[in-house]
């Protein structure tokens, strides 16, 4: 495979935004992304963008952003989508066939087929033949917070995980999104706010839950060859990109948790010849804690402790910004809000920045013994089956 | 870029389907795919499918054949979403991503967010913000019937073709459909049968306008590597794949035609080494006869003839499956049916079961000196834009 880079980045303000076209969301991170690599947008060759309701809105952005003519390509993989657009702007430079390619997110999330509102859920996805019974499928329980909520009542069950752990993730996610003018919540939430917010699900409060969220985000990826021809400062490295799928339900035999994350790491991981032990020491991450349960379990899933051991990186201050291993520094989907097709996307903005030492994320910034290498991680449910995408970026080449 | 070719191929019948679930519509052309390529099913490591209206299906189809756990990727890109499917797997494996990888399109119309009905237009597109006036959208003048019936007013004007021109078209669609046990109208029509049909938008009758078709069909693609390492009887090579987009409305200084199929096609063709003269000398091709005056003006967009000599083509039997370059052998979308997903991976497995003289299509066989080198070309408009992928075969690596 060709070696490929990112070079650039934009994000919108996420956020209740009602008010704007589509194409008034994504136009602004399209061109700062370009603005952000310093090339002239005529080297771009292709375009991937990853949206569950935007019909045909990737046309209506290139075209206003003066990129009309390339491949256009629209992917829809629930909230996988964006990363799962990354992907295939990295394998098409990958592959040779293009050397310059955009991948895009972005959703409003009243167009989208699939809404998840924070504070309970409206799951609009095609009524299905049949139901499978599983927790996470709407003829089963009530949609993705009474999923997590079961997976969250499974850890405290078994390892006596307490309401307080899951709690703190959104203590963390608020205090990491307070310096991040993207956001849309940046208001810091204390551990009792937290826990005295509006039941959803047991243990699941309102602000354990992602809020119902607009916005886009986009990244520019390259080829060495034309990162060396056109003089690229700093460019992040793509070193590995694995995606699995699951059918609803889990896996029964596997303690509370996504064993499919746990086996998409660990290909990742092999892929780019790192270890979870080396992001310990030299590393950081964005994870898709669409609910406080999902990051807890991540932790696990990953290998970054031992099942059962996730509540002790929360309150131990291990996964904080200036912790041993920090884990959402941008706030995370429980803050900065999960526009479905964007988040793929803004994750890798933000690893691309942090690791850049970009001002964008200067409030924030991860410190620099934490710069060499970073992981993304998108988990989407598409219908009745489970999608997942992670990408392990590095410095070096 | 890796060589990768086609090895199977699969293709449920096509018509009306309501009764049916997407599974028991896809399940088999991709169990039949496997078969075909006569390859262990564990081999397949990735999986692509396109489709407009079929939420989470990919993952539902390839839970239920065994597939559960690889990548599984959806694309909607209007028309063109099956060929984008295609697009991608090819790069998944050209990139050295994967060894092996299926490619499938689905469509229920009924289910699907753009529903073409045979004889009308209900186009469900989501509501725009703006309409630019053009005959192709919706707030312009009636949809695709109107569009290309424009086009082909402005075709008999400007070169003096006439109905019947457009009208055969239809003719020997339906003759060669009458040959294919999957189309769904496998009755021949004559000329005055096609003339006196409905009238839907002058020059467009009924006939001249694809129906509304529900159905599904799969191809398997294999690395090189693997092709020798599986023993893989008669591969048939990728030599070549392109894309472009084009904002709605056409290129207004272009004759009647779309000047982005022109330029996707002299594209493919420098990608592949090959001239518009090499298929009429040893080859042969799938176009996307959305309606009768596509497939005429593709004709001269893609080469074959002059500007305004697309008639000659079709009334002095260039194009028939005897011809001197057999176009539509299967009866293309006029007859047997378009599927939006499903429609760009239908057209590859006719191509490689004509190539590899498979059973298939014994009764609508392509004569040999013409099995050299294929084309595939498939139009869409997912939104605002217009998308049109062509992919490029040979017998020879």
């Amino acid at each position: 495979m060709r070696n490929v880079a990112v070079i650039g980045a934009g994000v919108s303000p996420f956020g209740r935004l009602d008010a704007l076209l589509y194409q008034e969301i994504g136009r602004p991170p399209v061109n700062d992304a370009i603005e952000n690599a310093g090339i002239a947008r005529k080297l771009i060759q292709s375009c991937y963008y990853g949206t569950c309701g935007g019909v045909g809105v990737g046309h209506e952005i290139m075209n206003e952003t003066g990129l009309m003519g390339i491949p256009i390509t629209r992917v829809v993989n629930a909230c996988s989508s964006g990363s799962n657009a990354f992907r295939l702007a990295y394998m098409d430079i990958a592959s040779g066939m293009s050397d310059c390619t955009i991948a895009m997110g972005i959703e409003k999330m009243k167009n989208s087929s699939m809404a998840v509102v924070g504070g309970g859920t409206r799951f609009q996805i095609e009524a299905k033949a049949y139901s499978h019974g599983s927790p996470f499928s709407l003829g089963g329980g009530g949609g993705m917070p009474a999923g997590f909520a079961l997976m969250g009542r499974a850890h405290m069950k078994m390892f006596g995980t307490k309401r307080e752990d899951f709690a703190n993730i959104v203590v963390k996610s608020r205090k990491n999104a307070s310096k991040n003018p993207k956001a849309e919540f940046q208001t810091q939430m204390s551990l009792d706010e937290v826990l005295n917010d509006v039941m959803v699900n047991d243990p699941l409060t309102r602000s354990q839950c992602c809020p119902r969220t607009d916005g886009a985000a986009a990244v520019i990826l390259m080829s060495e060859d034309y990162i060396k021809e056109h003089h690229i400062d700093t460019p992040i490295w793509i070193k590995a990109s694995a995606m699995g799928s699951h059918f609803l339900g889990g896996d029964p035999s596997y303690p509370p948790g996504i064993s499919t994350d746990a086996d998409t790491a660990r290909r990742v991981f092999k892929m780019a010849g790192v270890e979870p032990k080396d992001f310990y020491e030299r590393g950081f991450g964005e994870c898709h804690d669409c609910f406080s349960v999902s990051e807890l379990v991540h932790y696990e899933d990953f290998g970054f402790c031992k099942k059962g051991e996730g509540a002790d990186m929360i309150n131990d201050g291990v996964v904080e910004i200036d912790g041993d291993l920090p884990i959402n520094p941008s706030g995370g989907l429980l803050s900065v809000g999960h526009p479905l097709g964007a988040t793929g996307t803004r994750q890798i903005a933000e690893v691309f920045w942090q690791m850049r030492k970009d001002k964008e994320v200067a409030k924030r910034q991860v410190p620099d013994e934490h710069l060499d290498i970073a992981f993304t991680h998108t988990l989407g449910q598409p219908g009745l089956g489970f999608t997942n995408v992670m990408h392990v970026f590095s410095r070096d080449l």
